[in-house]
């Protein structure tokens, strides 16, 4: 059954059955706004809009990838503050000729994601459009901590990523040359797994800037770069190569140096933290600060550049 | 200048310096997520998606007017919880040939419908899309007070309105037509002026329901009585016509009273209070709760019927 004969009620209230509403969810989905606790006093917000064709394929993607895609780069962003994702909200366009099934299996992948952080799928919008698209917003709550921003790196400190880089860049290279494998990668380009837990531990060991990479870990640097009003340097030794990566490079005739440093939408974490910081498990330290406001590779620019959506 | 040649950050940077913060701001845009104070401990958040094509024609509204548009539909629905507006977040879908200047009026739309109840855009995605689609997000804080939902009515209260009923219909229904007057109803299409401050007041008047009207009187007023388990009659003589609306209606040959009554996106208030409530100016007694589940115009069915989007 297409969506276009259930009517905008219908689609809506199949929806919002899936969604299970945790405990910080006081008003859930139904009515004018959803109202959920906030118990820190501060609310963190992000929002994305996600369009088919440029953030994700139908025939590359099935829709339960594109919920999990969907969700996990919005709630990456609430933890990169240092926030406990609470909420998810999802103004959908859809066209009218799309099964039920494939609106349950987005919805389903929502809701799985939001599941991994404890986060409830809370709120939404559906509306008919000519292609599928998303607004996607997260909300979370800092806990009593401090946000950590992209401001307050200063030179002299040791700059260190957690997550996946460079397997969804890797993957994609595979979809564009046709190819199906390695498949990991190709699963990495359609579902990300952003290392949610560890954005409150770079809190407490006392990271001085954090982000989400989205756009590529040098793209995003430079964020910091700017913000803080320091300099960067990365050591390209440091990041190992998993072997699905070098695969895919032989294969492709790529370097896959490359795809970890400007790859986007792995959402790995990058952060700054002060000297001396005992790392654990599950950080890579990465590279230094230093004078300027600059991204290099071993004292040098690094040609390739991120992904930029006007360009 | 077309916004493909700013590239992706040249148009986030251009919007955000358009966006003023207020008190409630702690970290604006810039940050992988925003920061904002929620000193109730409550959060209120509503999202909608707005496509062009379906909520608004470029060739009917300028971007001025679909900032303010997509800006009020969502204030007005945090509003209709009984909570103050503080934050707007916006995912804009807009194709690269699309005028810098017209990026720019749309932000201050945004901005100016923003400043009407002290709430500021405090974040927001730009990507490239085939068509403008705007992802919008309001949130907001009780201030202490209690949301009204829409299922708190009971039998024998009194069903009340505030704001403007039927001009954006009326609006649309000329454009339609090809006609450009009435002015002030195609001006009500183009930009609704949601009563917010009434919504407070419905809270301290001992509201038992409430909802901002978006999709027509007689649906909306129908969750209403779906989600408290009320049936609700409208006096069809209660509501005053506009002379703009008559004069609108006698050039069409339509009814202006199913304008008033179908109409949507005027972002009219809709209330339920006790009986005996002594309403203060601004809200307009209309009907009356009583038992059942359905809602009747003078004791029978009204034939028109809302929108919905997949019919």
């Amino acid at each position: 059954m297409g969506i276009g004969e259930l009517g905008e009620f219908g689609v809506v209230s199949r929806v919002t059955a899936r969604f299970p509403q945790g405990d910080d969810v006081l008003i859930g989905p139904g009515d004018d706004a959803a109202v959920l606790r906030a118990p820190d006093g501060r609310v963190v917000v992000t929002t994305d809009l996600l369009v088919e064709g440029r953030h994700f394929r139908r025939d590359w993607s099935g829709p339960y990838d594109v919920g999990r895609k969907a969700a996990a780069q919005n709630l990456a962003d609430v933890a990169a503050m240092g926030a406990r994702p609470t909420g998810l909200f999802v103004g959908l366009g859809v066209p009218g000729d799309v099964a039920a099934e494939w609106l349950d299996a987005l919805a389903d992948g929502l809701r799985d994601e939001c599941a991994l952080v404890g986060a409830s799928v809370s709120g939404g919008d559906v509306v008919r459009a000519d292609s599928v698209v998303l607004g996607v917003t997260a909300i979370g709550d800092l806990e009593g901590r401090r946000p950590v921003t992209r401001s307050g790196a200063a030179p002299g400190q040791v700059v260190a990523v957690a997550g996946r880089l460079g397997w969804a860049a890797g993957g994609l290279a595979l979809l564009l040359a046709g190819r199906a494998g390695p498949r990991e990668l190709v699963e990495a380009h359609r579902r990300p797994e952003p290392p949610y837990g560890r954005a409150a531990e770079a809190v407490a060991l006392g990271a001085t800037a954090m982000l989400d990479v989205s756009d590529g870990l040098l793209q995003d640097l430079g964020h910091i770069a700017a913000a803080s009003g320091v300099g960067i340097d990365l050591d390209p030794g440091a990041f190992p190569v998993p072997a699905a990566l070098a695969e895919a490079g032989r294969e492709l005739g790529e370097d896959p140096l490359t795809w970890i440093l400007t790859g986007g939408e792995d959402h790995a974490l990058a952060a700054v933290f002060p000297a001396g910081a005992a790392l654990p498990e599950g950080w890579l330290e990465v590279g230094v600060t230093r004078a300027g406001r600059d991204v290099t590779v071993a004292g040098r620019e690094y040609e390739a550049a991120g992904w930029d959506h006007f360009r």
